[in-house]
């Protein structure tokens, strides 16, 4: 394979010349310039990105932590975020912590050592102090972290209280909020104020209460998402136990789903017997049949693209602000 | 931050045994080794992975390239090949080529200028040449490039004569064959002998001559997979003018729960008027309501374990064979 010094030889140039070229540092004249270029496309040189990154002590690479990349609205984020990692230059080191602290951990250290230049952070199982420790650049999803690191969110309490608007003009009486999450972690995060999930109970409860409407919250042990019969075995149990239970706020479309099986199950007929509102408008909630889930649509692309701009400005040294609340707005299908 | 020379200061001992220790070369004592591995805890060292990388010339990195995560089947894949890449020690550099030829040129340049120790190639535009020239151990994702890359697959052929057998056991008498991809690119894939999809048909129409059940093709334009209203319209209109249509094999899940969404909007019922067959057995197929859909599945773990495996002994300079083919099965569900 061409070495540098190869270039420079056929150039007749200094190594230093060639190397001032390739990482655009100090005057070169424009002759010269083409002179290597032309060199380089000679005989193949490709310069090597590792020892490039070493000196620029930069690498161009973002570190994208997320719990499961198999879930629709995970998949769905990291397609935005990868396109707009691509459009500047950058290139997504994709970590999957498989909901797991000690993977989690293991990532955080490894993308230390490879000196990525951010991390965009859609997992929230550590410590913010594991983060915080990094002395990197970071961008929180949907967590709040400290008060310097920049987060993206959505409105979610506004998203609650939509969701129980719709059931309640719809005509249901006996409301139910249902989520979930792993056991022993970041699950239950209705008592966690860092977890902005739970402002949707929030703005539900709320909504509820001043319209006069019963409500309750049904927590769903969820292991992964594709863990089909224990998680509709759960929701089956819950209407068991609440039979006049006629409206389910779902926390995600794919809970929605399985809340969907669930009366499915039961013959309870949707919407006749039991309305559904789901969360995020993933792809998935206007292909279930026949006529898709009435959903939250969280502005998938707007915060992916939001989370690429604050990572690369940080990384450039500009000012961020704290914090970017982005609309949700209702999407009305068939289970409502 | 510490240094190596930090290091070695204060664990007495030269730069060039850290460094040995680093990289485990040379004879090293185990209470040297202990001592430095001490320091280094002590004064909280962090070794520079990149500069490792470039000693080693090995950066422990594999490049993935697929055409879209946000589609179930290959954000299901690449959870898995994040799995057994990390067991291994790898990271995975995510490439979305969002079926664009030119950004998966430039996907493979940037590969090759950083250095990955090896492709994972899920996407199918290029030409063969533009891989081989890469000159890295690479793994071909059904599709066959040359003789030497090894191929990972499942046995198309096989899934295809099951999903005419069900319908034609279930009492289907006409049946179509839903296939689609990109106008112009690796879409329309019937006539080329290296898309090992297109398999999925043969083994579908010899099924149905061996029965003499009639069957048609329907090639369906697919921009990219959340594009609703335009492919149900599609499929619409395929159903208009072939009215006698009662069986869908459908090439992915994806697709068939479009071909679903189609038949509720024209009052067809499934599986009374139509039986639908999906591939791949995606979450979506199992969560599709009222009770899933009857799909081929394909054994993605499997796929994504042992594609990694074989990036790991070609990179190891270990022999592997050239095809790998898996087995199919069905899955039957509500839709036959």
């Amino acid at each position: 394979m061409p070495t540098i010094d190869d270039v420079a030889r056929k150039a007749g140039v200094s190594v230093t010349t060639v190397s001032r070229i390739l990482n655009n540092r100090g005057y070169i004249g424009n002759a010269t310039r083409e002179k290597v270029y032309q060199v380089m496309k000679e005989i193949n040189y490709q310069p090597n990105e590792l020892a490039r990154s070493l000196f620029r002590k930069k690498s161009n690479l973002i570190g994208l932590i997320i719990p499961e990349i198999a879930h629709p609205f995970f998949s769905e984020l990291t397609q935005y975020i990868e396109y707009y990692a691509f459009q500047n230059g950058y290139k997504l080191l994709l970590c999957n912590s498989e909901h797991d602290r000690t993977k989690e951990k293991e990532y955080i250290d490894m993308l230390k050592k490879n000196q990525v230049d951010g991390i965009i952070m859609g997992s929230m199982l550590l410590e913010t102090d594991d983060y915080l420790q990094l002395n990197l650049p970071i961008v929180s999803f949907d967590r709040s972290i400290a008060d310097h690191v920049p987060l993206v969110t959505s409105d979610n309490n506004n998203g609650g209280l939509l969701a129980a608007k719709i059931l309640i003009d719809k005509g249901c009486r006996q409301l139910a909020f249902l989520y979930g999450g792993i056991k022993g972690y970041s699950g239950n995060y209705l008592n966690n104020k860092s977890m902005l999930a739970g402002l949707r109970y929030d703005g539900f409860s709320s909504e509820c209460k001043r319209r006069n409407v019963e409500n309750l919250n049904f927590y769903l042990e969820i292991n992964n998402f594709a863990n089909l019969d224990s998680i509709v075995e759960q929701i089956i149990c819950f209407f068991q136990e609440n039979k006049n239970v006629d409206g389910i706020f779902a926390t995600s479309d794919v809970i929605a789903a399985y809340a969907i099986q669930a009366c499915s199950k039961m013959d309870k007929k949707i919407p006749e017997h039991v309305k559904i509102v789901g969360y995020d408008d993933v792809i998935l909630a206007s292909l279930m049949a026949p006529s898709g889930i009435t959903s939250i649509k969280q502005p998938i692309e707007e915060m992916a693209k939001q989370s690429v701009e604050l990572i690369i400005k940080q990384i450039n040294g500009e000012h961020v602000e704290k914090g970017y609340t982005l609309e949700v707005t209702l999407v009305e299908r068939g289970t409502t």
